[in-house]
C-alpha cells in the first residue's frame, strides 16, 4: 500500500509553509516535540508505535506531478489561486531535510514526555506534523490496547478486527496489535507487508453452506488437517461441540489433531467451561478452547476469573478501533526556533487557561532511570541545550512540590536517531514488528506490577528536570505579566 | 493511494475459498447481505457511505505476484504449506465474478435492512467480505456522525480530524464527513482524491514563530488576503481578538476582508460571544467567529443554545474517529445458496441465543414507502424470489404483533446495481462525493423531525414483508425442533 504522505496533511500546513517562505523564514530552524497528555484507557503505561511508518514517510516523501497540479488549482475562498506558482514549483522539487529522533517501537512510554522530536526548517516540520501525528497517535493507541488485552489474557491472542477497523488504517492496526503482544493477526495484507504471523480457519457461513454441520466439519478437517479449529456455534453450541468431537476422534484415528474448537457467541465463560469438560470427557485433552466475540481486557479477565481454561482468544472490534478510547490525542508543539544565521535557539511556549495544555520549551530528551531492583524508577524530561543539574531532580509539571531525586541511579536515553537531513538512519532491526514486540515485553518486565494494573494503577513518575521546570515557570510568569519573582 | 483489496482480508476467507473449491463447491452460487443491527450514536438514522470504495475494490481486485508468493509461503500451524499450489496458482489468474447491489451513497438507512447484497460464487463472496465490511462500516459510521454534527451546527462545519484519525483511514473519513454534510475538509489528499472542498489557514505555531502576535497576523494577512482567518488563542484570547481587529481594520483600508477569527481553547461559548461583541464594536460585522476544540453535536448544540453567533465550526477528533462509537458493527451474512446446475435457491439462516443476531433468508431488497406528506413512511425488507403479499404489510422482526400496512403508498427500491459479473456498473455520478452529500440532504428532508432528534429519537418503521417474516419464523422453529405449527 503506497501512501502519499506529502499530501496526507492539513491544508494549513501548506499555507503556513508558503507564508514562512514569503516572510524570509524559509531557513528558520525549528524544534517540535510529539507527546500525549493522558494515559490511554485510564491505564498505567503506553506502548510506543508508528515509527516504522514515520520512517516510510521520510523515505517516500514527495509531491507528485498530480499533487502539484492539484495544489496549483486550489482557489482561495475570497477568489484567486490559493498558492503562488513560485511556492508550488518549489514543492515539486524539494527534498525533506529534517532530523527526527524518536523512541524505538515497543518502548514503554508515559504522558508528558516526548516520543518524537523533529528539527529542521520550520515549514518542513509543519508539513509533516499531520501524518506524523496520524501514525504515531493511532499505532501507539492500538499497541497499548493490545498490551492490556494480552496482559489480561495470559494465553495467546489473535487479532481479527479488520472488518470493524477504521478503513485502511486497519492494516497498521494489525501490526500495532502484534507489537503490543498479539501472537497473530487474521489480516493477510498486514501479514505480507510487515512479516507478521497470520491465523484463521473458518466462519459460520462454511457450516451453513454444507447440508449439515458434521459434513462441514469433516470437509474442513480434510482440507486443512494441520490448521483445524472448528467453529461450533452456528446452530447449537452443545451439538456443535459433539460434532467437533466426532471429527476430532476421526482425526486422531488418522494420526492428525483437532487443534481446537471456537465459540463466538453466547456466554463465553459458561460455554467455554462446558466445552472443556466435554472435550476432556471424550479424551480430546489436546484440543483447546478458543473464545471470541466482543472481547476486551476486562471481559477476558472476568472469564479467566470464572475458571475457564482457554487455549487462545480472538479479539476484533474492541482492539482494532480501541473501542473505549479511539484516539490517543497526542500533540506536536513548537518549542524552539533559530533564525537563519543565528547561533542560539530561542525557546517558545504556548500558554493557555488549562495547565495541562502548557507546552515545554527547549530541545528535549528523556532519561529513563533504573532502580536497584531492576524496575524503572522515573523519567526525566530535560533540555539538551542546558543539561541536567547535579542532583538530578525531577519536578511534577502539575505539582511543583512533588519531586524525586534520581542522582546515583543508572539511566538510558529514550530518543534515538530516526532521520538525519531527511534520510532515514533507523536500523532495519528497529523497524521489525516482532523485535518491537520483544522490546515491549522486555519493557513491561521492568515496570512495577502496581503500574500495570488495568484499572486505577499507580502512577509512574515522569517529571521535568528541575532547571527546565524553573525556566518554564519563568516564561509563563513573564507572558502573564507577573514580574515579581519572589511572589511565584 | 492504491490499496491491495484482495489481500486486505481475513486469512479464513482464503482457507474457506480453497476448501470450497476442494469440495466441489467452487461453482456454488451464494447470496450475502450486509446490514447493521443498531442505530449508531443512539440516533434515529444513518447515512450510507463507502460504496465508491467498494466499486474501487471491484475494479482493482487482483492478487499480485508478490501476494501469490507470500500466500504460497504461509506455513500451517501443524506444519506444511497452508495453501495448495493448485489454489494459489488459480488465484493468480482469477477474475472477480460477483454481482453487487447497494444503496447509493448518501441514502438515509436504518438498522436491519440490507445496504449491500452480493451474489456470486460462494468463495468469492467470502473473499470480499472483509474489505467490504471494512469500508462500508467505517464510512457509513463517519458520514452519520457528520450528519448529526452538521444538523446541530446549522452553519458550515469544516472537518479537520486527520491528525487524530485512525491512520490512513482518515483519508476516507474526510470523504465520508463531506458526504454527511461537512462543507470542507483540511485533508489535502482527500481533497485531491475525491474532489472535495479544502480549507485551512494557520496554527498556533505560526504566531509563536514571529516576534509578536500582531506581526504574525499581519504577515498572514499579507500572504493570504483572500483566505484570512486568524487564530486568536495562542497566548491570551482577548489580546488576540484585539490584534486581529487591528489587522482586520488595516485589511479593510486596503479593500480586503478579514474573513474570521478562530478560537481553539477555553470556554468556546463565553469567548465566542465576547469575540462577536468586540468585532461588532470595532465595526467588523463581516468578520465571523469560528470555533473549534473537541466539538461534537452535543457541545455544539449547547453553544448555540447559549446564544453564540458562529460563522462556522471546525470539528476534528470527535468526528474523524467517531469518538463516542468508533465502529458501526455491520455484519455480512449468508442467506441463500444454489448448487452448480440447480435451478432454485436454498434459503439459509443462522440462529443464535440472541434474537437480535438471527439472520434473514432469501435474496432481499428493500421498498421505501412514502406518505402523502412526502415523508418516508416505512421500509419493507422482502425476498425478491417470493415478492410481496398484496396488503403490503411489514412485521417488526423483534415484535411480531407490531405491524404496519403500506398498501396504496408509493415506494422506491433501495438497492441499485453496483457491479455485474465483476464489472462496476455504478454510474460515475453515483460515485461523486458532493452528489452523495446532496442525496443525504435530500433524504434528511424526507425524514420526520422526530426521527432526526439527536437524543432518544422516534424509531422509523423497518420490517420484514409478512410472508418473509413467516418463512423465517418457520425455519427457526424447524431448526429448534418445534414441530407443532399451531404452538408458534
Amino acid at each position: 500500500m503506497t501512501v502519499d504522505y506529502a499530501m496526507m496533511t492539513d491544508l494549513y500546513q501548506l499555507t503556513m509553509a508558503q507564508g514562512y517562505r514569503e516572510h524570509g523564514m524559509g531557513d528558520m530552524q525549528a524544534c517540535f516535540h510529539m507527546w500525549f497528555r493522558d494515559y490511554p484507557f485510564k491505564g498505567g503505561y503506553a506502548v510506543a508505535c508508528g515509527l516504522d511508518q514515520l520512517a516510510e514517510l521520510v523515505e517516500t516523501y514527495r509531491f507528485t506531478d498530480e499533487d502539484i497540479a492539484y495544489l496549483r488549482g486550489i482557489t482561495a475562498p475570497g477568489g484567486g489561486q490559493l498558492f503562488s506558482d513560485e511556492f508550488v514549483d518549489y514543492l515539486a522539487d524539494f527534498k525533506l531535510d529534517v532530523d527526527i529522533d524518536a523512541v524505538p517501537e515497543g518502548t514503554i512510554v508515559f504522558p508528558n514526555e516526548p516520543l518524537v522530536r523533529v528539527t529542521g526548517p520550520i515549514w518542513q516540520c509543519q508539513l509533516i506534523e499531520t501524518p506524523l501525528l496520524n501514525c504515531v497517535n493511532f499505532e501507539t493507541l492500538i499497541a497499548t490496547k493490545a498490551a492490556r488485552i494480552c496482559q489480561s489474557a495470559k494465553t495467546p491472542v489473535a487479532e481479527f478486527g479488520l472488518r470493524r477497523a477504521q478503513g485502511t488504517g486497519g492494516v497498521w492496526a494489525s501490526r500495532a496489535a502484534v507489537i503490543g503482544g498479539c501472537s497473530s493477526t487474521s489480516n493477510v495484507l498486514a501479514g505480507r507487508m510487515f512479516n507478521l504471523p497470520v491465523s484463521g480457519t473458518h466462519a459460520h457461513s462454511w457450516v451453513m453452506a454444507f447440508p449439515d454441520q458434521l459434513t462441514a466439519f469433516r470437509a474442513y478437517a480434510e482440507s486443512f488437517p494441520t490448521n483445524c479449529v472448528l467453529l461450533v456455534d452456528t446452530y447449537d453450541v452443545e451439538q456443535g461441540i459433539k460434532d467437533a468431537i466426532t471429527v476430532g476422534l476421526e482425526m486422531r484415528e488418522r494420526g492428525e489433531r483437532l487443534m481446537g474448537i471456537r465459540i463466538d457467541s453466547g456466554d463465553l465463560a459458561w460455554l467455554g467451561k462446558m466445552a472443556r469438560r466435554m472435550l476432556d470427557d471424550a479424551g480430546l485433552n489436546d484440543c483447546g478452547v478458543v473464545l471470541s466475540n466482543d472481547l476486551d481486557e476486562i471481559t477476558i479477565q472476568s472469564i479467566r476469573d470464572e475458571g475457564a481454561d482457554v487455549m487462545s482468544w480472538g479479539v476484533g472490534t474492541k482492539l482494532a478501533c480501541a473501542y473505549d478510547q479511539p484516539t490517543l490525542g497526542g500533540v506536536y508543539k513548537l518549542s524552539a526556533t533559530k533564525a537563519a544565521g543565528a547561533d542560539a535557539w530561542v525557546d517558545h511556549i504556548k500558554i493557555t487557561e488549562s495547565v495541562q495544555k502548557l507546552t515545554t520549551p527547549g530541545i528535549l530528551d528523556v532519561r529513563r532511570y533504573y532502580g536497584s531492583d531492576g524496575k524503572i524508577a522515573g523519567d526525566m524530561v530535560f533540555d539538551t541545550n542546558h543539561g541536567v543539574e547535579s542532583d538530578e531532580t525531577i519536578v511534577d509539571p502539575y505539582d511543583s512540590l512533588r519531586r524525586k531525586h534520581l542522582a546515583g541511579k543508572t539511566y538510558k536515553m529514550l530518543l534515538q536517531p530516526l532521520a538525519r537531513g531527511g534520510k532515514v538512519v533507523l536500523p532495519a532491526d528497529d523497524r521489525d514488528a516482532l523485535k518491537a514486540r520483544d522490546r515491549a515485553q522486555e519493557g513491561l518486565v521492568h515496570l512495577d506490577e502496581t503500574q500495570k494494573r488495568l484499572v486505577n494503577p499507580h502512577t509512574y513518575p515522569v517529571g521535568l528536570e528541575r532547571g527546565l521546570y524553573g525556566r518554564r515557570r519563568d516564561m509563563v510568569a513573564r507572558l502573564r505579566g507577573i514580574d515579581d519573582r519572589s511572589r511565584l
